[in-house]
């Protein structure tokens, strides 16, 4: 990976592409898995849109998140029936031709026999004109990348295996490092007023604080992240002060 | 609920509102339960959008999304820290004032004690002028509806209590019925052509395939669905018979 001036911030954003996961007869688990991976390696992750397999849809979606960012993963649509169209989607948007890939064939023949590579299997083997390929593992056939757009299944296992072998190609920002404070179940109405005001103070790391719940009530927990390790390190150190003293003030 | 005629598709869409899922840090939960439940009372979930927690982007993608669709619900953002801005935002998206509303407010009396109601709470109580309220049985502080965009919190057990107390209220248009039929480990590049022919031929219903790996290998899954019974049945029959002569061709 490339690494980028920590003015650059490099950015990100996920289609998840399927019927499936909009009627809820299949849960998406990709956006989960691409946010983490691209934190991992300094990549802010900012949008992400789960839209129908309707090819306007998907070329309007294309089109708008490859032009705010500097990368769009996508997920799903690529297998080999009727209704895998990203690819072709992906072609549309970016006005390039469309047509079975050399390469691309020759990797289905690892797994299929030439004569089980039939019209519906040669589907999978159809990439945009000038897209590099990203190898697939797992069945083979494989996601590609055309310009800062990166095209994966939608099978959990094999988008991770995608991932794994497009990151190190990309280009990343400094990481976004961060830290994690335990409030417990100390209320967020408690401290919202105090943390507001650290927030102000320091503008340059964000501060979020999230509330879950527990079979005893409330567990919360504050967040702050930024780039810069000594600006984070200040910004906790106030988080922390806050909470100490809001507890010695419940216990006093 | 009301029932529109069959012809007048009820659609929607999902805005998810916060860092902490693009992070990665917090898996979405919502999506999933939103669909599903959209699915359950005949509402066709078009589009879902995760954005960070920034004014303008979140008033965009409220813009866009209410526009588009017959609902748009939101998750996260309502609770009482600096980083909850979701109320401001869709104040901003309809041009209406925002302050603490005295329902709201008797509300969070419920849960504390007046002198407990400080500013940061209160933050929960300000809902944007001419809403109705979202009434919250977990923690109090409730969502509200404002024209046809429906707010909601993010921890997944209160936007589920919300998205029940909403749900009776909401226009819905015919279930959506579905069949799924399942193909086992037969590969999709067997039936992939024959499937693209039976889903030609029946154009009023939607033929999805899904692939999902076991530890045996592909398990794949067909999805017929329509809102018209026959049509529906029609359909299935018709995959079910290309099913049985690949397996007969498989097996012979």
């Amino acid at each position: 990976m490339t690494e980028t001036s920590e003015a650059a911030a490099v950015t990100a954003a996920v289609l998840v592409i399927g019927d499936e996961i909009l009627s809820g007869r299949t849960k998406d688990k990709n956006i989960g898995t691409i946010a983490d991976y691209c934190t991992a390696i300094g990549i802010d992750l900012k949008e992400v849109r789960i839209v129908p397999d309707e090819a306007d849809r998907i070329v309007a979606a294309i089109d708008a998140l490859r032009g705010a960012y500097t990368y769009l993963f996508t997920t799903g649509g690529i297998g080999p029936t009727h209704d895998d169209i990203t690819a072709d989607c992906v072609a549309a948007a970016f006005g390039v031709s469309i047509d079975v890939d050399p390469r691309a064939k020759a990797m289905l023949l690892e797994r299929h026999k030439p004569e089980d590579l039939n019209e519906a299997r040669l589907r999978m083997a159809r990439i945009p004109a000038g897209a590099d390929l990203i190898t697939n593992p797992i069945s083979k056939a494989p996601g590609f990348r055309i310009g800062n757009v990166i095209v994966m299944a939608g099978v959990p296992g094999i988008m991770q295996a995608m991932l794994d072998n497009v990151g190190p190609t990309l280009v990343t920002g400094a990481k976004v490092l961060s830290e994690t404070i335990e409030a417990g179940n100390l209320p967020e109405g408690t401290y919202a007023g105090g943390l507001a005001a650290i927030a102000k103070a320091h503008a340059t790391v964000s501060i979020g604080s999230y509330p879950s719940m527990t079979p005893n009530g409330f567990a919360n927990r504050i967040v702050v992240r930024g780039r810069d390790a000594a600006a984070l390190a200040a910004a906790r150190a106030d988080v922390d002060a806050l909470l100490d003293g809001l507890r010695g003030g419940m216990s006093g």
